[in-house]
């Protein structure tokens, strides 16, 4: 079977196309381990499967590496813009709609040299109100927004933001003090996974902001410890910056793996966020 | 470039034909971190180029994940065998040579269906005197071997068994009670390590003994801490074994990557190192 290795700042998937390897449903959990293992495998963040499909230009069928669906992720859907163009599956290089989970998202790609090398993801709208991300306390239910909220966690007291991009995120500032490069996330972003504020866990971004264009963030994703880069995370992360006011409406994300431009356009209310997409190399594995 | 992910026993590396894929020795290194990376590259424990050579059958040249050169890898040895075999570059299947750093190993190879799935290596006579291995104590300097020595690690007293396979090894034994797969390696094999009776540091192999033909062992590398397996591990594990009386002369050493059958042939002084080689999967990667 064919496949090609990619990473989008540094989160990296096995990428199949889905037409050409078709696996039976009821196996494809376990083949999807054994292609993710770091040591007997390929190696990856998982497997994502790109399907012809109805309304959209592609689907794409995103598998973690512990075999579970994924419903959605920032890095790699840019990275099936690039599989689809690079490998000659389309010509589209404005508004390409993919199909994650049965919701569609556009994308926009930049081409240089007949490949793509950085995509425009259209991540939709935040949602800000507390029961949707969801954030469960009897105190927030008078609240549209948790922006700057306190939130004690061992011997520190932080102050959080609350956004979905589909999933929640609490994003959290340092300061120069804290070296944000030395930060114990593990500390920290364990237990805000674990708070009781948040019913179905939470990721946590740690944040300092260098100037009003430029951020250093980590993440901590919720059942997967601290990453390299975090799509939704980068988002919600230019979206706290703007609700605190303290950066412009389009910022960069220096996360671990790379950096992220995220723009929040206030008129439509969308996210878009623009990043890197590239392909490692091309293999053929017998499963 | 073409390459080939291969693993013994968990222990994997990117595999490489050094007559075709000519790179300078100066840009070796970063070319090999580069690969090495299991997120932004191929991803494996290093790079083996497998080179043509006199006064032996094949030489291979192996790297560390870091860049650094490596002497002599039991698990990466088997992988040049199978990889030179499979690919048609040799028809032998006894005493197949091939040379590392300088000194040559010999190997007799298990085909089944045109492919090798077992190799045999010699691995040579282990060394017990205690300056040689090195381990250094002003009372060791008359003893010819260090066999069941007592040496207190933090709470624990272990009783070690010291053995040279041309690196440095101490193993123990630890009980049912311990329960090895829950046993705390990091706590203990650091101090083992870092130990002043090791003037080169030392690798630490925990072993249970199941039986007199089975044997348990996780193993603590010096400078990597736990890994999956360790080829030279598994040999000084049989032969403390041997010298405490706990086994017969040839055993199966269940490691956390898979199965080893180590043979100390005491007419010869050899140990026999007999273990799996695979390959993962077969690619193509510009660099």
């Amino acid at each position: 079977m064919e496949f090609t290795k990619m990473h989008g700042a540094g989160n990296d998937y096995i990428y199949i196309d889905g037409a050409k390897n078709v696996i039976p449903e009821v196996i494809k959990p376990e083949v999807v381990r054994k292609l993710s293992d770091r040591h007997f495998g390929i190696g990856g963040d998982g497997v994502i499967f790109i399907n012809p499909i109805e309304g959209a230009d592609f689907e794409m069928e995103m598998y973690n590496a512990d075999g579970s669906r994924g419903e959605m992720c920032g890095n790699g859907i840019r990275c099936v813009a690039k599989y689809v163009y690079d490998h000659g599956m389309t010509d589209k290089t404005k508004d390409l709609a993919i199909s994650s989970f049965g919701r569609n998202r556009y994308l926009d790609l930049t081409v240089s040299g007949g490949k793509v090398t950085m995509v425009r993801v259209n991540m939709g709208a935040p949602i800000l109100e507390p029961a949707k991300i969801p954030v469960e306390e009897s105190k927030f239910r008078d609240k549209d927004r948790i922006v700057d909220y306190p939130i004690p966690i061992e011997d520190r007291n932080f102050r959080m933001t609350c956004v979905s991009m589909g999933n929640p995120h609490a994003v959290v500032f340092v300061t120069d003090q804290d070296n944000l490069s030395e930060f114990p996330l593990e500390k920290y972003g364990k237990k805000f996974e674990n708070h009781p504020y948040f019913p179905q866990k939470t990721n946590t971004e740690f944040v300092h902001v260098d100037d009003r264009k430029n951020v250093h963030m980590r993440v901590w994703e919720r059942g997967s410890g601290e990453t390299l880069a975090c799509g939704t995370g980068c988002c919600a992360t230019a979206v706290a910056c703007i609700l605190n006011d303290l950066t412009e409406d389009e910022i960069t994300v220096h996360v671990l793996g790379g950096d992220i431009i995220c723009r929040w356009d206030r008129q439509s209310g969308d996210v878009y966020m623009t990043g890197p997409a590239e392909t490692v190399f091309e293999g053929s594995v017998e499963i």
